[in-house]
């Protein structure tokens, strides 16, 4: 498949930058002389859980609807999310003055869903064992005229998601690398569009928990393939069964791997971000700083994207202080 | 007293911009709505934090002996700290191949020093309230030949203190006034140089703990004074029973003020920063956060400079879980 034909260009991405600047956070890329080491080379964190809203999902969120037409801004909007994105769009919405609906599961975290709801969006809870998040979706979005805007399944939400690879390879031109977060897939599509067209010879790695490694089973598959369970991790915003599909056309084709790492590593990460970093990091938004520790990659620069950080201070304490156990390397 | 007359420039602040360049980081000014509603303002918080070794200080430590002769560096340098100058000056060691040694507090929190040792400085305890630590730094200066780094009463590190302020008003333009904490002074007069090289109208104000008011108390008497005792105030790096001599003939002429916050405040804007900007602040780095609760100044938007991270995870747990008793106002 050509890079022409994939379901997002980088010319979306620059569209989207010029949407958001002015409005996004141009985030912070970090560097540390304790993680080169760990890394055995220099490495780059794109602190996104500094991004409005605590993470990556404000660029796609606010692109997404400020492509809208008046008429369609108007009538609102509807999105489902995990948290994230329900902030995301909840603060687009309070930006941008456009009504917003989010659908949540009713496991979510409290902070996440109430950082929506404080910011004046209305709330739906499903349960996600038992109901159809995208049927409730569709259903609300029919009988109240509303615009679905998903949490990666759009071009517009890929394309500004991609922005920051755009911002973190002009922070950081050198990279031969990036690890990136892998859930719906729509951070991972649109930064692999932009970083490869910034530098066609850049390595995008895409990681996810072991136990949520539904994209790596799809790339080994060579097809969109279903876990049998909602997956079991404390990374809350990465817990899918199968990828989306618009990302899944894109990724299929530019992701040069996916690495995955465990639970354990993941709150380690958690830990080393807050300590050395000073940033706080939810457990999605550390995984790609987890899969640092025992990189198998040939020499280079590389940049990591934190995509989060929607956690609440006690949860965060409770992890980082009584961590799982662990085998695996994981960051000191 | 004429800013011509004054022991730091401008111009010595622009040296330290260019020395820096390449080598500091150039932090976030992160802003969130919910901020804005509390202060009645817009408000900008520069993330000193997420310096390199953690706080502000690295930028001052660095400047100062990257302005030493070859000879110099070749001795090495020596300076005393609460724990996070300790931490800039054994960065700037390992970064620049000079020997460091520092002279810590016995009760310094374990995680500063512990950084600075980890980075290869040598570590000299003194007592708090039975030593002399002045006297310690020249013996052993004398004794070894080494160069004085102090953490706050040196124009060059003012001058590269006053980098954050420059960087501020590049990412801010429009502030109308900066709140900055003041521990020995030097952070404070650095921005009050550069802020009002930039913008003669714009107002610095210091802002300290309530029981280590040594500044405040120095201003309203007219001259330096001491507190009867070192002060007890959770935050550990604004421990200062008077103002440094050097930032002082500054502070006193370019301070338009100081606001003073007690120790529920700041735990309370360190839950604050970890909750909604995710970014740790150890209590020195959150005093300007916590002062804009409640804000009495002109109408304009804020600057707030959150000068430092340094802080376990543990010791921040215990303090924002379980904040002492207020009644002041303070971030929701």
């Amino acid at each position: 498949m050509s890079a022409a034909a994939l379901p997002l260009s980088a010319d979306d991405i620059y569209d989207a930058q010029r949407r958001l600047r002015g409005v996004a956070a141009s985030t912070p890329a970090l560097s540390h002389l304790a993680l080169d080491e760990i890394a055995g080379r220099s490495v780059v964190c794109k602190a996104e859980a500094l991004q409005r809203a605590g993470s990556f999902k404000f660029r796609g969120a606010y692109n997404a609807v400020a492509a809208l037409s008046p008429r369609e801004r108007r009538h609102g909007v509807i999105g489902a999310s995990s948290g994230n994105h329900a902030q995301a769009l909840a603060l687009t919405g309070r930006l941008l003055s456009v009504p917003v609906t989010v659908v949540v599961p009713h496991d979510a975290p409290k902070g996440k869903v109430d950082g929506a709801r404080t910011l004046g969006a209305s709330i739906v809870a499903y349960h996600r064992q038992r109901d159809d998040r995208d049927e409730i979706v569709a259903q609300l979005a029919v009988d109240q005229g509303l615009a679905v805007v998903p949490s990666a399944d759009a071009q517009a939400v890929m394309a500004g998601a991609g922005t920051a690879a755009l911002e973190l390879l002009w922070q950081a031109p050198v990279l031969t690398a990036i690890l990136v977060p892998v859930g719906g897939g729509g951070l991972a599509a649109g930064t692999a569009v932009a970083a490869k067209h910034i530098n066609p010879h850049i390595k995008v790695i895409g990681v996810e928990p072991a136990a949520a490694a539904d994209t790596a089973a799809s790339l080994h598959a060579g097809q969109i393939t279903e876990l049998p369970a909602v997956p079991d991790t404390v990374a809350d915003g990465l817990r899918h069964v199968s990828p989306a599909a618009m990302p899944w056309e894109i990724n299929k084709t530019l992701l040069d791997g996916v690495i995955t790492v465990t639970d354990a590593q993941i709150v380690q990460a958690m830990g080393w971000a807050f300590k050395h970093l000073k940033v706080v990091t939810e457990p999605s938004g550390a995984v790609a700083l987890a899969a640092l520790a025992g990189l198998d990659l040939p020499p280079g620069p590389v940049g990591a994207i934190l995509s989060g950080g929607s956690v609440d201070l006690d949860a965060f304490h409770r992890l980082v202080a009584a961590p799982p156990p662990r085998k695996e390397p994981a960051l000191a």
